[in-house]
């Protein structure tokens, strides 16, 4: 099929099948809805949509990265899109690098049943006690112990841990290498191991969440998983960590355009329909219309930016596209917190409210600013990038 | 006892009595914990500095409104505060409104309960179906039918009816009048009037809510009450709303000087001690330095707006006040949003999470662009005053 | 020549020709370096870079308007670079309707020249007396008297009138069609015609200018021209005008990104060597990294979007990319302003003097938010553009 | 007199008699309308209202400086104000300094002219070589030879050296002292002093200015002055400008709110007047409306916020108001800026011209910005105050 096709009919599956589960089951935790979503996941096995942004030889359509952001535009516009391709973080993410680094038994164990979406995993990484800014300051260990590593640790934000089959967690396996870039590895461990404990799911801007739609905090208490459970080899994984930085970046990226998208289309349709007056609409007062042009300008600017930043990637790696790859992250985030601000400004009261999607929106997604680096973090990386041309080191 | 030792004893108050609370009950419905912050009035009382902003013959502490700003400052730095002291909204504006034009009977009946505490009101106002901004668009109506008024009608985000005594209505009696200023009445209401119809507590930014924090969606089905009820003259209803909006607007947004003190607070501790790397500590980033001082300079500059308003209210009135009044709130509100956010920023993805109240307040505040007229509404009135003096009617 | 061999070579001339004439000459009245000028355009000529935008039939290079783009943001980063390769505006939007709309007597006359480099003209539309920003609003008036039209008004920012062989200006013919944007036509004026007189070059952020580099104020006092001065019919001037638009977008706005890369860079060479005290470079002070990140965010957005508008309109047409057309005016502009005010905040001092360009861009390109429509006509456009999908006329 | 009467008399004076000047003589060269505005001064001087800003028994008014801060902001609606009042940096400064530091002979030879207006005198401090962020990164020296002081070094942004009497300037006498804020002396050189050599006046903003209204760049090439021609004792060049920096702020800051409350004035003038069509003026338009609302508010900021640091000076002196000394500046300099660009957008094209005073404040006041400390270093300084509360050290 070809490409346009796929995108068009993947949109139109979107609006069709998801955007009505908003008014059906929204409001409702993740875990209540699996049967309603499983039915729909189903649904798009059978139109040969599955997990896009996989491979073809591991039963995806193969996109490439520029193809795959236009799809999470796309799925992005319905907070259930991702989920239903089984293209949602951090499942995606953990899928690459099983894919580029598992050795042929990590694959049939957590590889497979994740394509299939049997399974779901997390990625835990940050932690409460180290700043998640710095990814090589960190506490959590692994220790060799005969065939075994334990791992002893306290993580935080591992979202989708709850009811995750495993975990992929970054830990020091080498705390006191002098190179501070090849201290960590990533080790596979099962949900099911004991001392894999987890001790909440945090409650985020006011939700406790549950399942996929979760961010937990984790005990790890002498979890024994056997050495083959590393990840490519001990040390590299802070360079696993950034293989999946590239990706990982497009798909959030984009997928915040889609969401994006949506608000647009919901501040336009609100302020077309709305009365102030008999017979005068919101969308005739001048600073609505600033909002409208501001936003179609950003999200446009937003759109192109992460597409320009796939298509190096695709081209000529992720090394040589690290300016990019930071740009759009702090771009695209405030972009987002602009357009949905905006949003919730037009809808008024309403807006505050669930009844519409955007107040969900407006307050998981300030997170954007924050993970996967905030957006100084990014900034000052740009800027180093940036000067090395100027013969300055900073 | 003079001004600045009540000030001072209501901040120890609130910062040994009230800072706890956050930690001990905070997350659980305001419902539960009524018991708690029962024993925090008691306290409150006995120390004489109870319902601080009501003229002494009413048994408050009769202070000015440039004197009761700056306790309400203080009283924002806990989202108990006011509640405590029993200055909370709606309340403080019913009780206002009852003192300057409740008839005898009505000041019997629901002034001196409300001033002791011992119940709740609310005031319904906002129509799902009327843009808020217009506060003469409105369908909701109360029918003369012999001694009584029929009211019929439909609000929503009536704050904290939920469990209110009573009900300050604004219903049209008059909706064909030419002067679209004089259509509006405001009745009293009961809750326990057969009709008065609680259809949800709306989930507001993820949460229902519930008592005196919660937002409620009413149909007034074929209420009946006396023509008593009514407050002031029919007619008046538009009038006595102005009334309540200067001492309202103060209240407000000293309120939110006071978040913004916290949260500037907040920021600066955790900047203080968090570390990017050991020794290294985030407040020596100069991102975060600009923070602090934008945040320092903003909020010196809302308060003493604020009190400036104040002053000129207590010493000309609001009606030559009101440049100044519509510029607190849309000047104020921004501050209020900036400075919350920067304090997430800097908490990262602590911010994110109810571990500390500032999420609470991201979310929640972010109606105080909306709230009392939008941003935009006050920006076209202040222009339109000032522009008054330029020959122009526009 | 492939293209990106000429863009190169362009680059090449604009560094090695044009960088150097900013220490010698700048400062002077172009009038002054003319013959400078002249022997950098025969140079131009010589290695057969000149005119790139016009037709190969009229001899120029015939590029795509989205490979102008890329030419004009060369050009744009030095003050020399369009007048050199007489792409300059007006004369290049004046070549541009000659070409499409001219009689070949006219062609003959007015047209050869201007592309040869011989003569220069300007476009005189603006009107002190009437909103720039409403284009039907107008008053200079053309009258026909025989086989003559008699051109009567008061037209200002008249750039490069002084020293121009011609004018074309725009004129009511018909001030009272019921269609307002059929009244008025764009008619060529000799400048030595009886009642062409410029009543002064205005001084504009402090300087008067003169030549191609002016402002002019003129009195079209009983200008006497035939007829057939008229460009295509009568009436059509508003239609010829919003012709010359499109293109005319494409190149402002890269040729502000042009001085944006070359503020950039002026920013970054500056900060990474400037010290704030022995050893340490303001390139290591955070919120200078901020700029520089922003900066290059910014300056990529809008880069791209002018590309993809230009590629739009030279894919469907002028009319179908009406959108975004608007949108880079008033977002390109938006950037120059932000870009130009960091590059100068980082050399501090040195920054407002005449010593780099930085501060003679500062104050010119202010206009760049004005002229072509100001910011705020755009923003509306766009929304109503936008909002026509919504099923609502405002 | 009582202060509000003197207030109101220099505001009927600034409107009666300065304004005119401004068409009258504005864009002329300053050295060219000395004649004019000494006419002014005679003037003021015979109303008694000259340097109001001095102490009593030095012959000024003796104005508190919160009271002579209100002053500041009614001088500086006119560009002519501070000038003709003996008011204008930076003489005001060197008066202040002369008073507290001078020595009677000191006083006599250099204070006593500068007060009655006899002559001007200019501060040289800021050097071409070393960010003028850093005050104790400095090149020029004095070296003792005999009884005198031999004077070397490179400076510039000396404003009004062309024409000044006396330069004092900012010169290391100890460069090797460990305590660095020991280093530097201030010292008064006469400009007719052999080696006191103006190389330009530096073209700022496309100006090169003359007279009290330039800025120059001075080679000291072995300027000899006695030894007595230190102020304060030598080593105390840093506290003594630190003690000037105060009160100068206040005056400058106020003079900012001058500034904009006449470009506010503007702004409202041509909006109430300017018609988009017949009948519709710019004021109808909602983006013009918030504009005026944001920058009323602003300007109301700015000034209560002056005035509260002046008040405080007043009474707790400047060390104590570090903080809000540091805030008022880059508080203040960003309204400025904020006001003058929207005033300049609502004037269009006209906004662009040296019609009005607009485009010259523009392009000027950009430094505001950026002299005395730029915006970038008082927001580190009061993160830093801010922070010593919260036991950090950075």
């Amino acid at each position: 099929m070809e490409f346009h096709s796929v995108l068009r009919e993947i949109e139109q599956f979107v609006k069709s099948e998801l955007y009505p589960l908003e008014s059906q089951v929204w409001g409702q935790g993740w875990k209540d809805i699996y049967p309603v979503l499983d039915e729909k996941r189903a649904m798009v096995k059978n139109r040969g949509l599955w997990i896009p942004q996989i491979p073809v030889q591991w039963g995806g359509l193969g996109l490439s990265l520029h193809e795959f952001g236009q799809v999470s535009a796309v799925l992005g516009r319905s907070p259930f899109g991702h989920y239903c391709f089984n293209c949602q973080a951090p499942d995606a993410g953990n899928m690459e690098i099983l894919i580029e680094f598992g050795t042929p038994s990590q694959q049939e164990l957590y590889l497979k049943p994740l394509l299939e979406g049997k399974i779901r995993s997390c990625f835990s990484m940050t932690e409460p006690n180290h700043a998640g800014s710095n990814p090589v300051h960190m506490s959590t260990e692994a220790k060799l112990d005969g065939d075994d590593y334990v791992v002893s640790g306290h993580k935080w934000f591992t979202s989708g841990a709850d009811g995750a089959a495993f975990a992929i967690v970054m830990v020091n396996t080498d705390a006191q290498n002098e190179n501070k870039y090849e201290r960590a590895s990533q080790i596979l461990v099962p949900a099911d191991t004991p001392g894999f404990n987890i001790i909440r799911n945090i409650s985020v801007m006011g939700e406790v969440g549950s399942g996929w739609a979760s961010h937990s905090e984790i005990k790890y208490d002498h979890c024994r998983v056997p050495q083959a459970n590393v990840l490519g080899v001990p040390g590299a994984g802070f360079r696993i960590a950034q293989q999946r930085l590239g990706p990982g970046r497009i798909h959030h990226c984009m997928r915040w355009v889609g969401i994006c998208e949506r608000a647009f289309e919901m501040m336009c349709t609100y302020a077309a329909r709305r009365e102030l007056s008999p017979g005068r609409v919101l969308a005739s007062q001048q600073s609505i219309q600033n909002w409208i042009a501001e936003s179609r300008a950003e999200i446009n600017a937003a759109r192109l930016m992460v597409l320009d930043a796939a298509r190096k990637i695709d081209r000529e790696g992720q090394y040589k596209s690290r300016i990019e790859i930071s740009i759009i992250k702090f771009f695209c985030a405030n972009v987002l917190q602009k357009v949905l601000d905006r949003a919730i400004q037009v809808h008024g009261a309403l807006g505050m409210t669930d009844d519409t999607i955007l107040a969900s929106w407006y307050r998981h997604e300030r997170a954007a600013r924050i993970y996967d680096g905030p957006d100084e973090v990014h900034k000052s990386r740009v800027a180093r990038l940036v000067l090395k041309e100027y013969d300055v080191k900073i």
